[in-house]
């Protein structure tokens, strides 16, 4: 029943199961992950895909010799298993190099050694098949107002973002960007804080048709917003590419939690939203069910496995309650009494111009705006029959 | 020296002085303040311009003999006093009609009374000579998730802005639109939380030519954002119609604090980017400084007028400083040991393309890159610098 | 089953149900509701109890005969429903006297007045049964940190609340102090932020043997606070007198939402600890289960019933899953592994000194410390535990 | 002017300076740096003391005679130059043995390892002639609700720093303790979350009398509380035994920014009130004004000695914009205006019992609330003279 299956298209980080466990304030617990482990155990466990960074499995400054005889085996686990790859992406943020950005340092060299590491590693995605290569600018960004010019830096990204689109399209790679959002940490302020910032600059992109958005849950929600919201207005723009899916636990530092393990009524509408669409229609998201995030430094290796397993559980739990909450006619009932539907007639009638509304005495003249006010939504009930259906309540 | 002028071109909301102090605990400590003495007042403090909601100056269900009485008064002020009216907006959020939101309310009733009340004022918008017209749409969004379909509510929304922009466009207003987005507060979520989404919002829009944005201060770092970084992104997109000064204390309901008395380093930073432009070039702003704030309810009239007095004091004070700032040949050296000016070179040649940086060798497989990670950028020290000019101690 | 009934001793506030729902923004959108009839809704809903502030059902400035008329109609609607009043408080915040605040009023005036109008309906409480009486100073605070001699203002907390606490214990009453914590709103930074600093404060009191805490779901929330984690400080301290149950999406505004309408993971957790104590043992919380929430502002008055019975239903659906939570023995077995009762023993042996275990190289120059970091404690698998049985899926 | 003296009593942590930057996503980006040179180049930038944990010095598992060796070279760098070590602590943070904390790791043999290791590092504090030894509990915590016994978690914190506490005063060592409270990071909740908590639970001790609090300025912050009130809270409760002076932007990850670089009004506030004691007198504090921040991961060497020297030179200029600030004539009508000096009046006359007040018809019957509630406090004027002096524009 929630067993995971292909079909549900549920992939994985190679950085997620195989984080080593340091943080801030403390040196790894667990000890280094072979890649081709990794893919037989998140098979077993009912995954379909696995992404990874270059560095995840290349280590930086890797030799030619060393770099194909790692993908050698890394292939042969691929097959052996049938795990695809369906996105991948760059390093571009442990190595001291990058300190100040990738994209946008200040310095004009490392920059240009970004590109290089990326295209290199872009060339990878196409051979290995990705369709989704995400970018995320964890060191694009800034402690100091004076120390980055915004304005040289958004140059500086679209330069680098429409070089790479540019080259994508040349070589037929098939391949889609998702740029990744984030407020803070690494650097204090980063550039592109949240997929609104991120879609506003794809929009002003000269091949913006092919990137679009990779949110996580946790990066915003590390700005206090509504996750399912935002992934709406992605959807709705026709730009969710790809998405991030862990737990955060409020406005702190990015806790990187298993998926659920956060805002569980938030993760319940998300996953109402992704695998049904809007309420009054419109697609839903069909790209891969990825989770990004870290088993707790706690844990030992079984708990790694066990946390990759609950993330899959989590998720399929969720759907089969959302199910349940859209099919419950007094669920219905409370959406029409709350004018869900309602919201998806235009306001104005066709063919109506604003003229004619203007002449519409029953819009305002004679409108009862006291007596309107009076309405009540029962958006409390609704969300009632939410948060019990969430909890396998009805 | 620090005596606000006409040339200044600050303007505040009537709604900003003239708040009677009620606050979601505690009735009002302050009498009705009458629109004309605010303007004459507000001239005499130096102010150039002065903006308001429909119903901050004509009561919501005014008569048209009432309305046109009261606004021959307020015209006369005017004339009196020299001050202009730069921007205005619609109340669309203080009557319950508007309690589930108005462009986007999930009763197709309310929104075509919106629209309505809008357009009406939209003219009288025209009539004063307002060039911009602000929306902050304070109702539009939810507490509940499955009580608002995102997805049908941004469909609405440009609906709405794109009819009226329209119209405006037909009339030959002249008036731009300028969205001004808030994560939360009045409701649990509000659509549009932050710059970002707004501009993405934006770029989505049929005549959005003549839609830019309105940020607030306080709105954007209630959601833990870099105010003068996302300015920063609303310049570089071409579309920073006008903006909203005040001071908030960090992630918490919205304050609307004098202007510097919240995060005082960022304001410094933000008066430096919209008074100079960012420091490699580019349009600084040379709309309206508008004051978007709330005398402390703690403060009586006097209190009232010496707040007024303090925004436009500590702005220029902030010039005086920024301008030092950028002439001292300290922080140029500063400037230039981090690198800011470099980031307005692009990161290819001209000419050169991605096969050409991929044949140059110096920029990858001889490319030093554990000694470029050694680089000091001085970061530290380019803020002590702007803290102490801040604090007058250069 | 999921029924409320006097033995689960829900009790709520007046100016709960009764709150007519204006907001910073708006307007009321709900009439007055008669206590009288609040009484009797709740009642028929299950409820066990009912509380208010002194204004709440004795308006400020009530003559002695409207205040008697008042409390006579109220007795009779406890006396029919059976309903009883463990909790009372005084409103030291709405009134712009209190715009400083009360205790604490930069203004002596004030804070004579303030103690009076408590004194007054203290001794309402006693006649009414009340066995806690609860202090929120919402109003005790600044927004400007020069404006408040902090050292001085508690000072004359600690004097009002010594002073009150000796009334009672001389009269006695029976009653227990309350303190009730809040980070910010309406003052920019409130005295007391957390259920923390109150606890302080009352270790330094003269009368604290009858004074402990009344913290609250959203408020402890505002403040990025874990509140099931905050109550086990409370319970250790033997302050916990009394709690308030909503819902808070965040750092943010207070939202007083409907009892799991927020973080539901902590809700369990707390819900768990409260019903059940802390795993090793310890006293559960037997005091009354009092919500303190807000219908939203877009409800009517079914609306307001509807999110009455949601409180209680939630709390007892999550009273059911605890309960089976605790008694799974997969969970008991995740919690061996975690070592959640190891935690219990003292980490001297009986008997043991310092300079034993100083001695004792096992402890020290024997451990293998590599060893015992490499420990899986398995929390994630714990929490996936949980979190299914919240979701009703074991 | 702005030059530190030893007079200043200015000191810093070896891991400040010797952070080797390296962060969540991030390897180190500067080299290992010799104690011994830290002790020199702080004496040359005018510190008074240095500060650290064990490890700092003496790596972890160090042999005896490693030990001894290195001591003596410190000692040696100490005699040297003149700088003392007035505070010393334990790391029981890094290594994994701690990854579910110490005082309470739910690992018995873990508690009983770092009892050991703190009380080997105490030994050596006293032979240095530390006179604070602070604990900051950072791994005490959890991610997940379930998996600490909150109660028992508190019952062992209060074992071990009551065991050690007992030690001390048996060697007379002259030692007091400090605990350092943090909401977060690295664990998801870290007991004693604030300074609150702390005095909260200090009240509960035995030796509570040598135990207080080291409030760090980002840490408070990163719960959204204002630093200089939870100081003075801390000062009236006469725990302020040390402080940790960095700079904080906001709710995020733990910054440690350079002193100022964050909040920079609250930061002239603490200076005022730790120079000067409260408005209306009391103890000012006159303990180390100590240093803890990490220079940026952007800095080389050089702009790690800058960032110290900064540290100390914001200070130096804030306490001088707080004298002047005292001093102004008109700052002064101004707290005279807001009535600051008033709060420290007791609220009773001598003498005067609650039924005297009680009595008194002026305090209440015949008190004209409404009248006293149109007082105006000028709190806005007074915050903005507060602002002028920080710029130096007064």
């Amino acid at each position: 029943m929630v067993q995971p299956t292909r079909d549900d298209h549920f992939s994985f980080g190679l950085w997620t199961v195989g984080w080593p466990a340091a943080d801030p304030f403390g040196t790894a617990t667990r000890p280094w992950l072979d890649p081709v482990e990794s893919v037989h155990r998140l098979s077993d466990l009912g995954a379909w895909g696995v992404t990874f960074h270059d560095d995840d499995l290349l280590p930086f400054g890797s030799t030619p010799d060393e770099r194909s005889r790692i993908l050698t085996r890394f292939r042969a686990a691929l097959d052996e298993t049938g795990l695809v790859v369906p996105m991948m992406t760059t390093n571009t943020f442990t190595h001291p190099v990058f300190k100040d950005g990738a994209f946008t340092s200040n310095d004009r060299g490392v920059r240009r050694f970004a590109l290089r590491k990326i295209l290199r590693n872009l060339d990878l995605a196409a051979e290995l098949g990705a369709s989704t290569y995400v970018f995320w600018g964890g060191r694009e960004g800034a402690e100091v107002d004076s120390g980055k010019d915004i304005r040289a830096a958004l140059d500086r990204y679209r330069e680098g973002i429409d070089t790479l689109a540019a080259y994508v399209k040349e070589q037929g790679y098939g391949i889609r960007f998702a740029i990744e959002p984030k407020p803070n940490e690494p650097r204090g302020d980063i550039l592109l804080p949240t997929l609104g910032h991120a879609l506003a600059f794809i929009a002003g992109l000269e091949h913006g048709d092919i990137v679009g958005v990779n949110p996580e849950v946790g990066h915003e929600q590390m700005a206090g917003l509504n996750y399912s919201a935002g992934i709406a207005q992605a959807l709705w723009a026709g730009k969710l590419f790809h998405l991030d899916l862990n737990g955060q636990r409020g406005i702190k530092y990015d806790q990187d939690l298993i998926f659920g393990h956060g805002d569980l009524i938030n993760a319940f509408s998300l996953v109402d939203l992704i695998e049904h669409g809007a309420p009054g229609g419109g697609p839903a998201y069909d790209g891969p069910r990825h989770f990004d995030y870290k088993p707790l430094r706690t844990e030992d290796v079984t708990g790694v496995w066990d946390s990759a397993a609950a993330n899959m559980r989590t998720y399929l739990l969720l759907k089969e309650r959302a199910a349940a909450f859209r099919a419950d006619p007094e669920v219905q009932a409370a959406l029409a009494t709350a004018g869900v539907a309602e919201l998806s007639t235009p306001t104005l009638n066709p063919g109506e111009t604003l003229a004619d509304l203007a002449a519409d005495r029953t819009a305002f003249e004679d409108y009862d705006a006291d007596k309107a006010g009076e309405r009540g939504y029962g958006f409390g009930k609704l969300n009632q029959l939410a948060v019990e259906h969430l909890m396998g309540a009805r």
